[in-house]
């Protein structure tokens, strides 16, 4: 692409840096914002510095937090005893954007994966087996991706977690799997169906979950 | 969507208001900068900014640009005396980058379109008449899109000229429309394959150009 302002061109090529835009995207979007309100504009490029220089991780939870314990963490209405371990800042706000959860997080920042170079010491685990000691939450509820790593990471806490001189009495669950609901039957795959017979519930409690 | 964070909140509505941009990919970019090292997301700012508010437009051809004369108009290897009047700057962009243009450019800012409420006082069009006065080029090439929008700004252009007390003797053309290169027969529209029949060209000039 050609450009005949080096303005522009920093602005298309700053844009398509970011993942899953083109140059095609990012002159369109630049486009967008020479025709905006440069006030706009300033607010817009204010908002993302602000965001990236003052943000801070929760000393607690490791969640996004505008000050050094979040939100969720400082809210009194929500149950402290129970942590939901989730993988990233998206998973808090996917389960939040649910309502359904009504106690704390822990965000590992990662899962336990050696084929992409992610061991144990790079995530918040340490934090977590170090919260559970000092805190003794009633209850651990592991919600990561159901794939091997999200297994091995599972398998790595639980382990490190019995491994410590001081035993804990932490029940230790994890949310569930099977067939989703408006799922169809003949569309699931086989294991989802097949785990989804062995660990059947029963009616009663799910009818009153609806 | 609920979120833990307002700055994490402010730019994912900040991008969310981009075009094409809904929540998701929004956090999607902002989780993304937010793992980037502050300088660059401080760079990205910074010529987004920079852009909005430095950017120029040529007071000759009226593209953008980093000086009073755009980098086109002044550039003293490119024709001045043909002038190719196209809509947008993105249109600029395209030709720009098929590299078979050397003349220079006149960008009207839009086309004239009452249901859109774009009439002719809007756009670059008195600035264009008033150039072809003053700097009598060959040639003026239309590139606007083929619809009843572009015919009607040439139509309107050519009437205004026509119309100067001043006659011009300048050669006015419009790009060729026809059949793509690529392009299947059988899957061309009836209008485009009827039109490329009537206006159709020597082999030699056709072969010349390949």
């Amino acid at each position: 692409m050609q450009f005949s302002s080096s303005l522009l061109e920093n602005a298309v090529n700053e844009f398509a840096r970011l993942p899953g835009i083109g140059k095609k995207t990012a002159l369109r979007l630049v486009l967008h914002l020479l025709k905006t309100d440069p006030a706009k504009v300033e607010a817009f490029g204010d908002a993302v510095s602000r965001m990236r220089n003052e943000i801070k991780f929760c000393q607690r939870c490791f969640n996004v937090s505008d000050a050094d314990i979040c939100s969720i963490c400082s809210n009194s209405l929500r149950r402290q005893e129970i942590i939901c371990v989730v993988e990233n800042i998206r998973d808090v706000i996917a389960i939040e954007s649910t309502q359904q959860f009504s106690g704390t997080y822990h965000v590992l920042g990662g899962i336990i994966s050696p084929l992409d170079g992610v061991g144990p010491d790079q995530l918040n685990i340490d934090p977590l087996i170090h919260r559970v000691h000092k805190e003794k939450p009633q209850e651990l509820i592991f919600a990561l991706n159901p794939n091997i790593q999200g297994d091995t990471t599972i398998y790595y806490i639980q382990k490190k977690l019995n491994a410590s001189p001081e035993p804990t009495t932490v029940r230790i669950t994890t949310i569930s799997r099977g067939i989703a609901f408006g799922g169809e039957l003949e569309y699931a795959d086989e294991l989802t169906l097949g785990r989804s017979l062995q660990n059947r519930m029963p009616v009663e409690s799910y009818m009153s979950n609806r």
